[in-house]
């Protein structure tokens, strides 16, 4: 039978397809006008989509590279941060610090859990030397979602930088990056942006460009100081990735006719019908208190192997969907519904996840699953019909 | 909300996505051995995949170019052929054949019928010049097969050519070209064969070949003879839609791989799939006696528009389905399940029709219909083991 492949995991996502296409034009030199002409408009939607006055750049690496860019950039060797941990990206906080010598404070959760901005504020509070906080909006690996405003109103009465991990976050939840003190947000091209991995991009507030005057870690790759002299004249500081910049660019204009807000909008209503058709199937959530809209983290049902729902998701299907990680391996599973994904996906999904279930002996009843997306469809559609009428 | 474009007509259909992508392949001249290499490949494999021994020949038009191709290079001005007629492509052989000054006699049956082999045999009775007959495999206005097997044996009996428009039969119904008599059979690219439209050809026996050389219907851009000599040396006779072959070349490859009976299999099982989830929608099928496996023509429930659901398939979710043809327009509407097609595909648009007739007032329980074609892909997965373990 024939058997499509789609990305269900929580990175890469589907493909934007015009946003494919564009790749198409990239015989274009990176020091021309034609070139800082795109560049000029993709740096300029970008920085409306994210809603923001803070400076926006782009810079070719993947997520982890921008994570690296803002610690090198803001910090010098000996400084104190304090690292949110509650998974694997958490923990990809602490590896970046320490390998740069900083003296990191953790908070740690287990994961499944977030951790809570009271645990920020005391850290702060019993440490008035830190120079940033690090965190994740979302946090992938476990489905987790952190309640950045709460902790970015507690950080900006300090002289501490917030610094947040969105690459997740953005397009799944909302983010009020100027007024909560988001002072450095994280994004990358294939999350919620829908083109493919190979760009990253952050916004950097006034407090954080400060903060960089003194900050004595060694860069030279990742020079966000550089990078904004040469943004403003249209230009990125070496030779771009231009097939995915095209990418990139043709994706940020669907989002800004979409709308930044009904982005996220989206991505957490699937995320909600993932949830409900969670329950309606008798699965257990593994992140069930702060859920990300990002990815959904399920339990495997007791005695059942999580690896084998995603490789029969493979095998059955062409689906791919992500296991557990580290020593969640075989425990849980995380279906991805953040950019480009829409309802129908979902049918599809939960149809495919109810047959699997059953096949390996897990009692549902095959459209109970399907039927709870369907519900909030049609409460939805409701919505926005009264919506358009008012 | 993100709402993503779905082709669900009988064509064109959704697009293998490496056919697409081979497309930028296409600054080639055609008149070169690059190409001849490119050409001679798509024509050997196009013919394996058509499993037949006759030549195999590709024409730039669409389907209808290449049905009146047929008529032009096989018959002379007056002769006598048979159409049967069943819906808007038997039709159209009248029209073709009309334009021609050809002698038509019409076995004519209501949409939603099929015109029967005996009725072909007494024609042929009756009308002992007939130097052709022309049919549809499936008629894809109504989504009916026709009996081209028993059509193909009761004419190869006589000295008349059987040809055989089968754009959607292809790839939805066994054809064995030259053990049952069918002396031209068409295809499209746009169809079965996951590429963009443009492309059409024609497989053609030594019987049709024998009649061209005396056929004295004028003709230029379609001429057989002169693309059988070009194709001999793996070039076409005008310039080529380089890109377009690309395309299809790559495909074939596909379908190479896939084989021509597994893709039958899959359209025909979908189609089962698809009649079963209408049985348990109280859904009434159009072509209850003779479905065929491109299309399923379904009709609106009582006092129900098809237009209604065929547009809100496309506004609620960027779903483009088919309305009746001609008079049946608001009566019926058709979805397509043939080419690149699968399961998780028709979990989606079954979900979405369930969703659709429930907001237009006609009960339906949410699931049932998804939990039908459920059940038949559950079946095939347990054949399809077996089948693997013997």
């Amino acid at each position: 039978m024939i058997r499509k492949q789609r990305l269900l995991t929580p990175g890469p996502t589907p493909l934007y397809p015009k946003a494919l296409y564009a790749m198409l034009g990239a015989e274009i030199h990176h020091r021309t006008e034609d070139f800082r002409q795109i560049y000029k408009t993709l740096l300029s939607d970008l920085k409306e989509v994210m809603g923001t006055r803070h400076d926006v750049l782009v810079l070719v690496c993947s997520g982890t590279g921008a994570m690296e860019a803002s610690v090198t950039n803001c910090f010098s060797p000996g400084d104190r941060v304090i690292v949110c941990s509650a998974g694997r990206f958490g923990e990809r906080w602490t590896e970046i610090a320490r390998a740069y010598g900083l003296n990191v404070t953790i908070l740690e959760e287990p994961y499944g859990k977030a951790v809570a901005p009271e645990a920020v504020e005391k850290a702060l509070a019993a440490n008035p030397d830190t120079k940033g906080v690090l965190v994740q909006a979302t946090e992938s690996s476990t489905g987790v979602a952190h309640d950045v405003r709460s902790m970015g109103l507690a950080v900006k009465e300090t002289g501490a930088l917030f610094i947040v991990d969105a690459i997740t976050g953005l397009g799944t939840m909302p983010l009020s990056i100027d007024d909560w003190g988001l002072d450095i947000v994280i994004g990358g091209s294939q999350k919620s942006f829908m083109a493919p991995p190979g760009i990253a991009f952050l916004s950097i507030s006034e407090k954080a460009w400060a903060a960089m005057e003194t900050a004595a870690l060694p860069r030279y790759y990742f020079n966000l100081k550089r990078e904004r002299k040469m943004a403003a004249i249209g230009e990125s500081s070496w030779t771009p990735a231009i097939a995915l910049l095209l990418a990139f660019a043709e994706a940020l204009k669907y989002i800004k006719t979409l709308g930044m807000a009904r982005l996220v909008d989206n991505a957490q209503q699937l995320a909600r019908a993932m949830r409900a058709a969670c329950a309606a199937m008798g699965l257990e959530l593994f992140a069930a208190e702060n859920p990300g809209a990002a990815v959904t983290a399920i339990k495997a049902p007791d005695g059942m192997d999580s690896g084998v729902i995603v490789k029969e998701f493979r095998n059955r299907f062409g689906s791919v969907i992500a296991n557990g990680p580290g020593a969640l391996k075989g425990r849980i599973f995380r279906i991805g519904h953040l950019g480009y994904f829409d309802f129908p996906d979902l049918f599809a999904i939960v149809a495919e996840l109810e047959l699997i279930l059953q096949a390996q002996g897990f009692p549902v009843n095959l459209g109970d699953g399907v039927n709870a997306v369907q519900q909030i469809y049609s409460e939805l559609a409701i919505r926005n019909k009264e919506t358009a009428r008012a």
